[in-house]
């Protein structure tokens, strides 16, 4: 018989009944009858109660065995009898009799326990890791991990991608967020950077005509922490295609997304491919934010028209002075009672709003006291922009566009909660897409890249030429689910002659934009084809997969909020002669100094 | 129809005759045949050749498009004459006669040529690697890679493994070789370490819990380079199992490899499984190297006792004095001029020997200096022994054991190659398995481990306080192919009395192991299961089916041998305020302080 086991913890079944088996795990659990001591047995693959009677010779070393030690257990399998059956364990109609036991490690007094709900703390957790990762939650996130990723693979592969290793010791990047530096020792003074992302290499790879490239590639920011946000590394399948238009992305991508979720869906609601495309504009008019929550049934309206030369003077003065008015149905809110509103007018000043002002409609006609500045075919009017019925509320947010945009969106995230009326069981995907070129900036009056600087514009050098920058649209793409970005994307501008141009709109001289990006402008001098791609985050994904607010749920070894490993101790200080092979040394700040 | 193709480069074929079809890709090759130009259009699928007689309007335009712009064009599929087939190419049957045609981007003169074999030179072809991988061998090479791992990791979960992310942010190792550091922004002083493997990390999750853990782990090491070494990040399939004995790891990865070098092997022949097994003496005796190449089928043998007390003065006495004679057949070199022994004497006196004796078995007998010197008795002693017929020779080291064994091993090498006795078309692959766990350091006179120090000793703690330990042998193996050490491997220690008995043999204190290896001692405090793993290199695995000499031509971007990234100016010098964000500051030699 095998040294260690001729089963796993998970596999035995009453079919077994009557073979000697041999299984090895750790002690979940112990409990002491008397006369009878049970072990339930874990490994990876699952649990087997192992029971021993008092007049075996063994009862005292099993007995005394702590919990989460590792033994080997052989013995014979039996049927349980019908009431003692567990229908909630795959193993639960059999148990093994003990017949021979070898504790192979022993485990000391835990500081956490594993088989236990209990929140033990960030701290003690993440220093034990290698045993909060027995626990059961944990360790089923971190399994459903590895087969999130290992789908995606499959799925990007059966899509015609290719996975290519791009390099971790790179350069610094001239944009975006803080980067990682490693010295370099054969290079006194100067430094490597870890990759923010492989956006340069993939666009290379293209060039190189690799035609279809992903990656599930580790990205590296030095950024603070936040909830879903790894202070150090983090997963993006990164993907790239060539000879492509947007609608090619989408087409390539859904299936993959489509699928994993599906996959892993586990009775929640994909929503069907192909995926809703929002137009930008339309998305801040409707849903008061680029990354709507399509669960959220209530769409806002803008009623700018309904309040112009009203009597409802506050509205009808900021409409004439430029502002407008957006309506946020609240359905079957008729109902509530003065608390709720007042409730919500205080929730809307501690945002920094002047109040929340909303008019009911129930059976009675319209109330409330914007509702009496309104004449009856104004309120028809709003009735029908906004989609109310008799029984509904409306809240409006009354500002500048943008301001009144995003206030809309809080509210209305803010009802759909308060509603109850997002269904938590449901992923609702869609694309938000025609993102504006440029974007003013209201205070040095110029005109600035709205996002991503290296998309294409939509109409080429003719649109640059041409037109408004203001109205200019890029072929550029975010995938959003739940009201969470997943990811940005873009066809991106591969002629070095638009790339000028669309810097020069933003204020970059030919220079500056040649000493910044030379490297990616003098690959697409060579021949690039059109390409674009993006970059779908899987922290967020698994996350999502998950039900876990925390991105440190879905990592194996993640860092704490403060960029520490506290299993393997770093960042920890380094010898000075390892500083000098390196060119470097200290310059720690004042206080410190002293030391 | 598509903006930018129908089909791709490599898809046409005499049944899409007649179709109107677009097509787009680089402009491969351009023939000029006066009254009609043919291009070569190429994609990452094929190449398709393009025709454009005069009578175009776009024939001038098409003439002057300099090789390598990306072009897309337009056309009507035409079957080929017979006399004009290209039967080397998928698509060598059709041609496009060109319709449209749009240049989506002009190639500038081209820095090294696609089209051709010619050795650019390194400099130039990685400052211009995204040509430089359009050219056939390096695409051809970069895709195998990512089969081969694509493989690999289908096959691993085949076999029951789940992939894990393990951090790359983390720890210096506390042994082997230097790391790379990135300094911490949050902890000024402080460092992080890229990890030079995953080791500890997949050590801590068997012990939480996880089984059978791989990952296609991106390893750093700030090493100089070698040939088969990058001089930054290389790739290893790493991998770890729970419960396992040495066997259970050959059982688990031997299909894997056997597999993938199936797979790609393109009519060279694999060794069967079950890989050979051999251990460390008598591979260090037969082959003269832990690392043998078995397609060499030369066998070296012990003839120390042929020559003890024999006319051969030389050799007897270095015998009487504990040095050994091994023989080194030479497979029908009888027939070999009087150069190829004397060529073969002065290559041994390069690599430092007296000389290299020799026997000449022929018809007529034994010949040569040292046979007159040897008794019929002995010489057919020799024979039997080294396994000699008719018309072969045999070759001799003398030597202190481990230098005759190395010394015998070059010897063999060199001979197989001088013979051609090595297949090249051939993959033989070996275990090779019962390593010494220790070894006498014979300048000092102390014990140290020999190889790896967490390996489990066999026999446990029970040969550890009993048998002398220079006896002890470890579970410990390599995989070898073809006389390339793909992986070392161990079943490890995973008790901490054991691990603290096996240094302190090794003259550690218990306090210097609690010091260096703090972490994983801990871990093993807590229930850890018996586990063993490895961790075959895979630019090496890519290296031997790409047959490439040089492990750049296996790696997209590889860092240059002076560990520069010519193509994204990588490492650079940092921006004072990045390196004051940091707290650290340059620390020139003194040679460049005064720049």
């Amino acid at each position: 018989m095998h040294a260690y086991r001729s089963h796993t913890c998970g596999a035995l079944r009453p079919s077994d009944a009557g073979q000697t088996v041999r299984l090895s795990g750790w002690v979940h659990r112990k409990r002491d009858h008397g006369n009878l001591v049970f072990i339930d047995l874990r490994d990876h693959y699952g649990l087997t109660q192992c029971v021993l009677d008092i007049s075996s010779p063994l009862f005292k070393q099993v007995e005394q065995t702590r919990v989460e030690s590792v033994v080997t257990i052989t013995g014979k399998v039996v049927q349980r009898t019908p009431e003692t059956v567990n229908p909630k364990l795959p193993t639960g109609e059999i148990e093994v009799k003990i017949e021979e036991y070898f504790v192979q490690s022993v485990a000391e007094v835990l500081p956490l326990q594993v088989a236990s709900d209990e929140d033990a703390g960030e701290e003690v957790r993440l220093r034990y890791r290698f045993l909060d990762l027995r626990r059961d939650k944990v360790h089923r996130n971190i399994v459903l991990r590895s087969k999130v990723i290992a789908s995606l693979r499959q799925r990007m592969i059966a899509q015609g991608f290719t996975e290519f290793q791009t390099p971790i010791l790179t350069s610094s990047s001239p944009e975006g967020a803080r980067d990682f530096l490693v010295p370099s020792r054969q290079h006194p003074g100067k430094f490597y950077a870890l990759p923010q992302a492989p956006q340069q290499f993939k666009q290379l790879l293209m060039v190189a005509g690799f035609d279809r490239y992903f990656q599930i590639a580790p990205c590296f920011r030095d950024e603070d922490s936040r909830a879903d946000r790894s202070p150090g590394e983090f997963y993006q399948l990164d993907f790239e295609m060539s000879y492509v238009t947007q609608e090619d992305v989408f087409n390539a991508i859904e299936p993959v997304l489509h699928g994993v979720f599906e996959e892993f869906a586990d009775g929640r609601v994909v929503s069907p491919m192909p995926f809703r495309q929002i137009p930008f504009d339309e998305s801040m008019l409707r849903y008061g934010s680029d990354k709507p929550d399509l669960r959220n049934p209530i769409l806002i309206s803008d009623v700018s028209e309904v309040f112009r030369g009203s009597g409802f003077g506050i509205f009808a003065k900021a409409v004439e002075l430029g502002s407008v008015v957006r309506a946020i149905p609240a359905p079957g809110a008729a109902a509530k009672p003065r608390s709720f509103f007042d409730k919500l007018n205080d929730w809307a000043k501690a945002q920094g709003a002047a109040g929340l002002g909303y008019v009911i409609f129930d059976a009675a006609g319209a109330k409330g006291p914007i509702a009496k500045n309104l004449d009856e075919a104004r309120l028809n009017q709003l009735r029908e922009a906004a989609g109310l019925k008799d029984g509904d509320a409306v809240f409006f947010a009354c500002d500048k566009k943008l301001a009144a945009a995003k206030f809309a969106g809080a509210v209305r995230t803010r009802l759909g909660e308060e509603l109850e009326l997002i269904d938590q069981k449901r992923f609702e995907f869609c694309w938000i897409v025609d993102f504006p070129m440029y974007e003013l900036n209201e205070d040095t009056g110029q005109i600035e890249f709205s996002h991503n600087p290296f998309s294409m514009p939509q109409g080429g050098m003719d649109a640059l030429l041409n037109r408004d920058p203001l109205t200019i649209k890029a072929f550029q793409y975010d995938i959003v689910c739940n009201g969470i970005e997943l990811s940005s994307g873009a066809i991106r501008n591969h002629l070095p002659e638009i790339m000028y141009k669309a810097f020069e709109i933003a204020g970059y001289p030919a220079s500056e934009v040649e000493n910044k990006f030379g490297g990616m402008l003098n690959a697409f001098k060579f021949g690039a084809p059109p390409h674009g791609g993006s970059a779908p985050g899987i922290d967020r994904i698994v996350m999502m997969l998950a039900e876990e607010k925390n991105i440190r749920e879905v990592i194996a070894f993640p860092l704490n909020q403060r960029a520490e490993d506290l299993l393997m101790q770093a960042p920890a200080e380094i010898p000075a002669s390892r500083l000098k092979e390196l060119s470097i040394r200290l310059d720690l700040p004042m206080k410190k100094a002293g030391q």
